[in-house]
């Protein structure tokens, strides 16, 4: 039986991103004998001019079809995409590893897994208005923590390593310390440590590799894995799986960046480096080590892009890697 | 009439940076002719073991005859202290200026000024717990938007630059979308732009010389300002002011680090600017200057703290900066 996958491109440099990648994917997957069944589907801002809706009914179809969703950013629908696809298939782990790579500039050494809660917090899209009064609901269950808090230990036991869990229950004692107790209780036994989130943040650029597996809550992860990629070396080249219990989407961590969109310069590392974590999904570790050993030889080689201090175009590179898999 | 100054030297390393800062202060005030009734109120986790409150009676008594509170970092029951006094006294813009200092080594170029709202957001304290599921609300208001963009307008045109603000409303469509809109219509006329959290928190790494005046939600002004000051040289030289229409409050934007505690070692500068700061609300930017100056000028001569590759003590930074006052 293949895979069914579903790719979508999205927005802004989401194209460009997405077929370097599919080179990788195709190459990978017929040198290591993986059956895939690839469809693609439009979804995002473009399909919102043009269908009225940013996840079409198409897609949303193929969606539900597919074992997997392989998806380049969106752009100002995201919520409409990206949070709808999280929160319709459960896909309540969000890992982000984030690793220095070989050749690439770093602000400093850094090597974590982020393991972000997918689907509660103030993403639930539970808001308000009355009046000239906003509110919105942060909303921590239990059982969400539990499941998020047991991929956190499940990473952990691979690395063996320590978990640090990220809250701010000094000023969220309802439920940001309801986080950190569940969260506590479902690691015990293992090395665990917890932090404020503002204090993550500077910790972040003070001494990353203080971290190893950090647990956090939905919007704290939104923001500190985008500041932990750019410690790294660069938001190009953060990889992410959207995890649940029986589905998974992968996708980069950064955004449509419209404003380098067709122009061929997009990093297509970050989705390349994702597609490897879709095939470890897939039980195929060996084909994801083979696409992150050529993604560090085409940087060692030089084929590479702008922001990494390249030359080559966002397909030259995903060309090459997939000729060199 | 003097200026009634309620001086709480807080928790952990808090005792030691204000009696540092005190000599700043009372040294200011005396050759500058600013006159100062100074009294001072125990409050936080040490007042909490003490009377089983962290803000006794007494404290509260004082605060409310104070005109201005001088604060030092408190531990875990910050939020029954620095919060109570920013929403019991309306202090509702929490103003963080950001800038390196001449030879303290940075991470990057930065010279911004936060505005963060400071009585609103999760941080209004409205939580609940129904069996296992939690929930907080996050309050934003058309008023509370309103007061705290036209002192970012201020700032901005003081400086006679633009304005960032800083929201996540793709996601939060309701509450930070009506933030984001009130404050550009607060600002109209001003060059403003905005930016997602995460974006910033990013850009606060890679190019933080884009930032100017930033304005922003409560939390996400917590993370990024702890952020931004290690971006800047660290923690320990960042200062801010608690400010509301008739009262204020000033204190490191730094913990109570109670890991260096009693040890002599922690850096007094944050402290010391806050005092500056409050100088500049009383009206008197020639003594916040004269002590902006002393403060660049020990650092100048190495007379400064381990952190930042010095040898002195807390104390005799403190001393020494009052002496060339
Ligand atoms: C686009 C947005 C909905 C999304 C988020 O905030 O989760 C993105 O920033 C991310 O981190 O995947
Ligand atoms: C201690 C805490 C209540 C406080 C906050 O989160 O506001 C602190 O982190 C700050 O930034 O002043």
């Amino acid at each position: 039986m293949p895979y069914k996958v579903l790719v979508i491109p999205g927005d802004g440099v989401g194209p460009e991103v997405v077929e370097a990648a599919l080179y990788v994917i195709k190459a990978a997957a017929s040198k290591y004998g993986v059956d895939l069944e690839i469809k693609t589907a439009e979804a995002g801002d473009a399909a919102l001019r043009k269908y009225g809706t940013a996840m079409p009914p198409e897609a949303l179809k193929l969606a539900d079809e597919a074992d997997v969703i392989f998806k380049g950013p969106i752009g100002e629908s995201a919520y409409d995409v990206t949070s709808l696809i999280r929160m319709r298939y459960l896909l309540y782990a969000n890992i982000r590893p984030v690793k220095n790579l070989p050749g690439v500039p770093a602000v400093k050494e850094i090597d974590c897994v982020f393991v972000r809660e997918n689907v509660e917090d103030v993403y639930v899209g539970a808001e308000y208005r009355v009046g000239d009064v906003t509110i919105a609901l942060k909303v921590i269950t239990e059982k969400g923590t539990r499941r998020v808090a047991r991929v956190a230990r499940k990473y952990a036991e691979m690395r063996g390593r320590r978990v640090t869990i990220v809250h701010k229950a000094n000023v969220l004692r309802v439920v940001d310390a309801f986080f950190r107790d569940v969260a506590m209780e479902e690691l015990r036994g293992l090395e665990v440590d917890q932090m404020y989130v503002d204090a993550a943040a500077m910790e972040l650029v003070r001494n990353p590799k203080r971290f190893d597996v950090v647990l956090t809550t939905n919007q704290y992860g939104d923001i500190l894995t985008d500041l932990a990629a750019q410690v790294a070396g660069g938001i190009g080249l953060a990889p992410s799986g959207n995890i649940g219990d029986s589905k998974a989407m992968f996708e980069p961590v950064h955004g449509a960046a419209f404003d380098i969109a067709g122009k061929g310069i997009a990093n297509p590392i970050a989705t390349i480096l994702s597609a490897a974590m879709m095939f470890e999904w897939m039980g195929r570790k060996d084909v994801a080590n083979a696409i992150r050993v050529a993604v560090e030889k085409s940087i060692e080689k030089g084929i590479k892009t702008p922001d990494i201090g390249g030359d080559k175009s966002t397909i030259e590179v995903g060309k090459f890697i997939a000729s060199i898999i």
